[in-house]
């Protein structure tokens, strides 16, 4: 298992946005970019992995903008932090008007991502090496963020199971 | 506009997952269950607003357990908390074996939705009439979450408009 | 087998609809609205028999007014009628403007499904236990359609294997 | 207007069945055929119409034989009668094992499509032109079905609107 | 194997165009169009071949006119020529306009099908027949693009193989 | 009217391969991977172009090797030659196995969009920029293959309006 960087893994998903990717009210809906969002943070897991992945949560999706039919939809995706079989991939999601040559942050995520044997067990995916301090930095952050999620998960799963 | 309580507008979508749903592994694809989660908390939120409504963000989901190509997917959206032009909507995904004739609880998740006037302008929605002990737990929980929301928001906003 | 009432197994299909759900005229494309039902049926006929069913025959699908963009379609499905491997169930098809807070009986239909065993042969199901009047009276209804109907396939069948 | 034969108007739609077309048992959905059911029908109705038409009722649809992935469907839709602002029109679908050369009747229906004005009111098409006997018997035939739907169509618009 | 003409498998496949078939031009979306060629022209190799078949390369592909939403695409496949493995099949687009009842040419292309044994090597397919003296010179000139192709195909390989 | 280059306007189009892409042998349906040249192809034209684009013809489309499901489909689309109106751009496709990390090139093409004025005829692009030797070849090798597409349309366009 080779450690690699988060330059190493990274994705940019592109896609048009059609009539038939349109909400009611006529821009791009919603389920259509989460679905999106969806693909490109298991893109870049599975990169990491070389493994089957799960998403296993989706937290912080802020939809800051509206995005128009005929946008190209532009998904960057990009590993954060790594813990045995955990991986955080962080997203940013832009909108490209293409005749006015223009791009805009219309969203952000953060996904989790799980590492799985044949079995469909959790298992460990390589270690994330890090180059840049911007790299140590939001390593740091999504350890942060990790430890809430694992307690808030924790939460949810025994009011499952429990009632 | 008329106060409701979380009862009048609460939505269970079910939908049947088809192989068309499958990812790669063969199980029900993550993105597809987002895009029905986003699905029923604008329908219930368009229910209690009554006017045309925009998803703001997502956070908290949760994949618990897989969903299979063949069951019904049942999904439960909620009001917890209303402020001003603000929705929470508290999401609850099970799948149905309906040969077993059993349910699971598979995901769960927080929506935030925003109403909006005729200018695409945040514009108040009626009050949330709570009832029981239960909802008003829940709406003080809601309002917990959405201020730490709008703290988040206000960072990842400012960090887009200034680079 | 456990004998089952239709209120044990009905179901309440609930889809948003959206462009791409359009005919070239606007409205919600009739073919879309037939998927449902077929989804809807299916649901109820497999909960009740509890193994793999196929929907035979489908008769008197009334389109009574237009389905919109945006409105949320309501399938109610619901058992009427079983006799050895056969079940009828009955549709009502409803749409709701959801900003008007209305709902309208857009279409109704009848479906036929089949009961079948892992041998693809037709198996029997499962007595329906008949709770109150109303249920007596769409069972005996249910059973002179579904006599009317054997007549008839009885003779496409016939007309399809000798030219 | 033009008077126009059945010949004038027939069609006859090919679809390859894809993977996407499957239902969680690995045939073809039907609620995927009764969408090229409704298509063929409706193009049928406009070819002698030449306005914009609706699809009103269909009955009698029975799913004779399961179609497979890898199929051609082969939806032949046919007009019968037409009687002011109503059309009846046949269908017939095969479904063609393309390797082995082969194609077999899986289903047929009738599908009544009314023809709307401008505004959305009903409005005369132009006569249907018989030829043949069997093209006469048809008509005939199709009358009967027309006078009895009629019947029935009244009986579920009254429940409709008194409850 | 038996050989046959090229109207013994010729198809003309027909396709309604929805609104969830638009370019966010609001025109139908070229990509659309070259699918149904794909499934036209792989409908007329598997006929004549019997077999599993794959496209090997398409070219010349004309889009001469616009197609708009609520035409009827029809899409005609005909075998041109045949090699050993090989086939060429020529498709024309028309768009009718149904409510005016005119068609109009909107592209022409050329496929080129291959025909695969068990193990997914290129296998003989059955002679075609030529009967008319426009069959033999389409069969002359299908002979000549489809050297040229080979020649092109060889390159565009190597380049592949070695950078 | 700003001149471009090539490394101006490239894109490189990721979509994950799934279940519901596939044709019924089980690979990606080739139809699929056509949509996505046009859509590659039609981005880069736009961002030249900054105005509305249609593509007007395709050719030389070589599949080389099958892409499976779970493939990532690479897309890279580049401008080769500009002329008034016109703009040829190449294509390369690629799969990855992720799981695996490697990428094959599985299929080329080259396709030639024309910008469009607001009245829906043909309007000069910016120029082309040459930087490179490479881009220098590529440019004068498009100009010939665009002057031989301008001799073959002229003949079936011709075809066409006389019969």
């Amino acid at each position: 298992m080779k450690a690699k960087s988060p330059n190493d893994t990274k994705a940019e998903l592109i896609v048009r946005m059609f009539p038939s990717d349109a909400n009611p009210a006529g821009n791009v809906f919603g389920g259509e970019i989460l679905k999106q969002i969806d693909l490109a943070a298991g893109l870049v897991a599975q990169r990491h992995a070389q493994m089957n992945i799960v998403t296993a949560s989706i937290d912080r999706v802020n939809f800051l903008k509206p995005v128009y039919v005929g946008n190209a939809l532009i998904v960057n995706a990009r590993l954060n932090y790594v813990s045995k079989s955990s991986m955080e991939i962080e997203i940013k999601v832009e909108a490209e008007d293409i005749a006015k040559n223009t791009r805009t942050l219309t969203g952000t995520a953060f996904v989790t991502a799980v590492a799985l044997d044949k079995d469909g067990k959790p298992t460990p995916v390589p270690e994330l090496v890090l180059v840049s301090d911007e790299e140590r930095k939001k390593f740091a952050e999504g350890k942060t963020r990790m430890e809430q999620r694992a307690r808030e998960y924790k939460l949810v799963k025994e009011r499952a199971e429990h009632g």
